[in-house]
């Protein structure tokens, strides 16, 4: 039975970019599952500067330039984003988290600080309101550190273990998600890992190198056990 | 038969973010979808400033900014971009254009000037050639607008003609369309318009107000008709 309910889930962006922000079709992948499954969804970012701009024709940070997170992540959300200050679970039956570097540089230090690495206190607040109120969370490529940082003993994936000759190139991801406090769990990317005492759904999405079609396959499992997970919505195949 | 022939079809850019650039998810859509199909792609975009920067959270211009369209496109494209000064028929069978209004801001004057608009020399060049070397051209949402300049007769959609309470919110560029010397032909956002002689692939995408996966589909329709019309791809489905 499916109850209908028309709650909302909500994704967090962090920037508008793979190298600095929010990687861009990991973000349009989980919107497209969403609405192909009937799901709204709002968005939301944190309102603070981008840890640096990068020119992604280089790969090298823009030294003269600062970029707010809200500002950009806006352009994927068409103008329709909101403060992640006002994310809260009476609003929401799930929360997504996509990848792109942006979620280790903005909505954390783990580019930076590895295993030691401080995730930002809205993200902190979020994932232990979510885990507190049993509702699920999602998350994809690199955003699994920051459940493995604020969840202890939480199961995730990032993929692979071993680059395997360049198919996993942050196949070491997985150590440090282990340094963490997180059991780490091999998955293919179109394949999504569901930790159901802790309602965590996880997904390697562009940590594999592949075609972008096994990306979206896999954030499709993710989103639809998200979505399984929320109680409401059993309609999802 | 389906001769899998691995030439690569080209994808044009015109920045990152509906409102001064790319818009994102179409973007995604066509690489999707051509990932799908097993179809390899490159990604251009002119070396050129923007018009402008629009702050996508306010909808309104930031005056002390300034971006270039080569490096914001390379958002998209994961850095894996070249100058659209080289992009040849020689090189690819089909080039395909998604919508923003970056194609009316950047690519072209349309969003200023409208059916007095001046299209980008790059983009001309580009059109033009791939028409007479009856390589397909796929287009989406504002895009059909450099089309319908370049190529006078053309048959393109932009979706409906009237704005039907908001559904169409852009539905007057149709007749900014037939200004500029191009055939209108009203399709759903499901659906792709086909212009056999001059092979040339359209579908309105954004410029329907709908749910995402509605639009993925229409763009599934362009690419499918393009890979068709490449005439080395029967495979597709």
């Amino acid at each position: 039975m499916c109850t209908h309910t028309r709650t909302l889930r909500a994704q967090v962006l962090s920037g508008c970019g793979v190298y600095d922000g929010t990687e861009i079709h990991e973000a349009s992948a989980i919107l497209f599952h969403l609405s192909r499954k009937g799901a709204e969804v709002q968005m939301y970012a944190p309102d603070i500067l981008q840890m640096h701009v990068i020119d992604h024709t280089k790969g090298q940070p823009v030294e003269a330039e600062s970029r707010n997170v809200l500002t950009e992540s806006a352009r994927i959300a068409r103008g329709k984003i909101t403060n992640l200050a006002k994310l809260t679970t009476q609003d929401h039956d799930a929360v997504i988290f996509p990848g792109g570097f942006g979620a280790a540089k903005n909505l954390s230090t783990f580019a930076v600080d590895g295993k030691d690495c401080k995730v930002h206190k809205e993200v902190e607040r979020v994932l232990q309101e979510f885990h507190k109120a049993g509702k699920p969370i999602g998350l994809c490529c690199i955003s699994p550190v920051l459940v493995a940082k604020v969840l202890p003993g939480a199961e995730v994936t990032v993929g692979h273990e071993v680059e395997e000759g360049g198919k996993w190139p942050y196949a070491g991801t997985a150590g440090a998600i282990k340094a963490l406090g997180a059991k780490h769990c091999v998955k293919e990317v179109t394949e999504a890992h569901v930790d159901l005492k802790n309602k965590v759904v996880t997904t390697p999405a562009f940590m594999c190198e592949t075609e972008l079609h096994h990306i979206f396959e896999g954030i499709g499992a993710m989103v639809k056990n998200v979505l399984k997970l929320t109680g409401k919505y059993s309609g999802v195949s």
